[in-house]
């Protein structure tokens, strides 16, 4: 015995977002079905329209429904920082700082052979074709962390060598917050061999 | 700073989702768009078919595309019993047992003055009128062990007293599998005061 056949459908189709098992799917698609369907109406037009009609930037290729993404369309941007991350809400995370001013590009992934994600997934043509054309002087790599990131930021600094900009990555250290007792001894290593003096404010 | 408008409008549509709150929603919104357009274009179909589609079996109320529920479609079911369940789900799990041929009427709910719902919203009107238009012998009253379904099943019980039939509720005692160490005060209360004889199978 199961449900229905449509509602069965419904219940498999909802196990396509990520976190979801067959007894959150079966929870959700009641709750929609006997309480909300509002909210599931909703939820299927915008679905249906973002999918359709959600694209990249042409410039630095985040995920947004026009040609160019509100960064990329800004006039007060600085165009001569290049920040690259690897996904848009990365990029979201670092907008919402508000300490930088400067401009992105979004990798869309990290290098990973095992997925088969090369060099040409990520946009790594774009990019150089990029600094050729724009006045850009400087690459800020604030790809993420961890061991694909970081292979994928090495990956970037060899690409980029030959051109005249400089390349730089986000400070590692020690988060806000935390208590050194409870960090990896990579982080502390790291934040021991990066010390800096308490007269320097942003050495380049 | 935010995603683009149609991307923000999705992540807050995901949100109608029980469980899902504003990260996970995000999350979902970007592996959709990052990595499985075909899945949210799935999903957005069929739950627009399933929201303007599934409706209420005419029989039993429970959730359906169809005119009758597979169950009340069924030639094979008992019509001499009917299960009283909450929700469609208390329906199949009690049909996944293949202990019960009888047929169900859904409440789609429990009395809950708080939330406003009162008999009329449960439709017992609807199954007064159909034990007195069909051969019903026995009700058996399985609604939830909770407060709100005992408080239910107990306002059915004086409903159903004046009509010539035979009103049961499931045993209640200790799961199977479980540990009596773990087992709250009430189920072991019970369990003592619903106590069997071994030679008892199955007693009415």
């Amino acid at each position: 015995m199961q449900f229905s056949p449509l509602i069965e459908e419904m219940i498999q189709a909802l196990r396509c977002l990520p976190g979801v098992g067959p007894k959150s799917a079966q929870r959700m698609a009641m709750y929609l079905l006997e309480r909300d369907r509002k909210g599931g109406e909703t939820l299927a037009n915008t679905l249906s329209r973002a999918m359709a009609e959600v694209g990249h930037c042409e410039s630095c290729r985040t995920l947004t429904e026009e040609k160019l993404c509100r960064v990329c369309a800004s006039g007060k941007r600085n165009h001569s920082v290049v920040c690259v991350v690897e996904t848009p809400a990365d990029m979201l995370a670092l907008e919402q700082t508000g300490a930088y001013d400067g401009r992105y590009f979004v990798l869309l992934g990290h290098l990973s052979p095992l997925e088969g994600i090369g060099p040409d997934d990520l946009g790594f043509d774009e990019l150089l074709q990029k600094l050729k054309d724009e006045p850009v002087e400087e690459v800020i790599l604030a790809t993420n962390p961890t061991l694909e990131g970081e292979t994928t930021a090495q990956y970037l600094v060899e690409l980029l060598a030959p051109l005249d900009v400089k390349v730089t990555h986000l400070a590692q250290g020690i988060p806000l917050g935390g208590e050194l007792e409870y960090l990896d001894g990579g982080t502390l290593s790291r934040a021991f061999a990066g010390r800096r003096g308490f007269d320097q404010e942003a050495s380049s």
